[in-house]
């Protein structure tokens, strides 16, 4: 019979986090691609345009005039999908036809003052101010709603539809669906085994080493081991901590730092700004902020679409959509073979 | 207080097939978009290319030659994501490193012997071929695997990377995660109601009738009241079917002219050849072909990405990969207002 290896045979893998199955088919790296290429805008970004919204001294949709603001700015997102006062649907009359409320709110947060950079170009101290300002919205809006999300599109390819450095936080009065799957399988594994899925799966990861990227005094960098998106990552505090507001002045610094050598490393990866979707999971907060909340661990999920190069992304469709999920290289093969886990970062992009 | 009115309010609504929450923020499709825009490749096919490994008699990658085909034509896929004899990981030596086997195959179905056609440019005997084919081969590969996922990706914008009409088999040793969130909802459901959910929730939209699409003797096309993509549709039999095969001449009849009809709506609303992801959902094959499958009712999912126009499409990044499904509009304004609804169907695409 012949052996099994993960880097040339299918298989499936469990994603206990989110309590799905990807499939892995290693050996599919190999077949041509002939489908759609990504255009690659190479348009330089002004620094300062006084007709971008997101500019300082800039107008808004809504005829507010943004502040000359120096550092990060937040600011209510003039086309929210979540208002704070939608009325309630009311009873359903049939169990195959349910809504419910949903209240929120929907804000932008400008990195920085100019169009021209991304994170991975910023300053370690600009960085830290970036994290200071997740950890207060956090705190503004967690007092009130159950859910802060806070995430980034990067790049056209991710529907980000402006240049300027920023992300969005969205508010809600439920759980999301994605969140409400995390929540019931670290609840679960925490009262099977009594400590935090994420800080036994970290703990793992760095002893095992064939998925780590990128660790830290304080923090770890991987491809989780069910990853699904080529180049996707999992970023995680070493110590227990479970929400944004909790992480000390030390932990902001290191986090600024990693963040900063794991983008770095992503530009360098296709030599372009590297596009992606991230946000941070933490443990619900509003009216739950008191309740226990033991089997969170705070992590960030970066979800990057490119597969081959900087014009050729992986097509999440047919299969995918209907199916399940499919990756076409190993998360192994990832960190050992492509620029993630070898090269020294340098800003280039 | 306000009266809630679903086509100004947000919402979410529960998916009871696959037991998921869709946010639904009808007011946002105000916003404006000045992001990415998909290039529009008007490109004209020719008929016959023999460099097109999915053409009659060309030469395909491994060698092989097509035959001269002139209705479907089914073959081995060269670069298959499955493969029949991959070894098993073995044991997992910890709980949050789980991988299992995967064996299967991945067949390549082409519709008709011309390049420069799509289904609904397609006559109604042509695409009841394309039935009969699914029928035959979810008879076929359903013999030993307890999974056959037909399914279509549709242009460019779905990842598809030959413009010649054809869709993809992928049989597996497995049931997908998708279709094991749907075997579990369908078999509450039926224990709980007695009936299968499908069944009931199409007689439903019938009586209901504002997200119904088309309606013939044997079948129903309907927006579902918990659609994610934007004009995305649900294709069910009106009796109570389990799989392709159990499909009788009349129903296979109907299938391929309602499905025309479909489609071809689908092209007119934004005048262009529709871009989607499609595929067949119904009860488990292999061992499970015996087994008690009557909560099932077989369904195609229709998945189209477009949201504006020919060139803007839905992204469904960050809050959407990070947290909730969200959408535009409501399905009711996709049945009403849209051309979805409303239009009488020409093939002018
Ligand atoms: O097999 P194809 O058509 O080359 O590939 C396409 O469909 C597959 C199944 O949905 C996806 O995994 C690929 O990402 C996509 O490009
Ligand atoms: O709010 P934006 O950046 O215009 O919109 C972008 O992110 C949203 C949240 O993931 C998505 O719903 C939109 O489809 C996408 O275009």
């Amino acid at each position: 019979a012949v052996t099994f290896r993960a880097s040339e045979h299918q298989h499936i893998r469990y994603n206990p986090l989110q309590d799905e199955w990807v499939l892995v088919s290693a050996h599919r790296m190999k077949r041509p691609w002939h489908g759609q290429v990504e255009p690659q805008l190479l348009k330089t970004v002004p620094r300062h345009d006084p007709r971008n919204p997101l500019c300082p001294g800039a107008t808004r949709a809504n005829g507010e005039v943004n502040p000359h603001y120096e550092g990060t700015f937040l600011f209510d997102n003039d086309f929210p999908a979540l208002q704070p006062d939608a009325p309630d649907p009311g009873p359903s009359d049939h169990p195959l036809f349910r809504a419910e409320a949903a209240r929120g709110v929907c804000k932008v947060m400008c990195f920085h003052p100019w169009s021209d950079v991304t994170l991975p170009l910023m300053s370690v101290p600009e960085i830290r101010a970036v994290v200071d300002a997740w950890a207060s919205v956090t705190e503004e809006l967690g007092a009130q709603y159950p859910w802060v999300q806070i995430f980034e599109n990067k790049g056209a390819m991710m529907g980000c539809s402006n240049p300027h450095p920023h992300c969005q936080v969205w508010a809600s009065s439920f759980l999301p669906d994605i969140v409400q799957r995390e929540e019931r399988s670290q609840q679960s594994y925490h009262s099977q085994h009594g400590e935090p899925l994420l800080l036994e799966y970290g703990r793992q990861e760095l002893l095992r080493k064939e998925r780590l990227v990128l660790s830290s005094e304080h923090w770890l960098v991987l491809v989780p081991f069910w990853a699904v998106w080529p180049f996707q990552t999992l970023l995680l505090p070493r110590r227990h901590v479970r929400r944004l507001p909790e992480l000390t002045p030390a932990e902001r610094d290191d986090l600024a730092s990693i963040m900063k050598k794991l983008l770095t490393k992503y530009d360098n990866l296709f030599e372009t700004s590297f596009p992606y979707s991230m946000g941070w999971h933490g443990a619900p907060t509003g009216l739950k902020t008191g309740a226990t909340c033991d089997h969170w661990q705070l992590h960030a999920h970066y979800y990057p679409p490119l597969l081959r190069s900087a014009t050729v992304r992986k097509f999440m469709v047919g299969y995918e959509m209907l199916a399940q999920a499919q990756r076409d290289l190993t998360p192994e093969q990832v960190r050992a073979q492509s620029i993630l886990g070898l090269h020294t970062p340098s800003p280039h992009f």
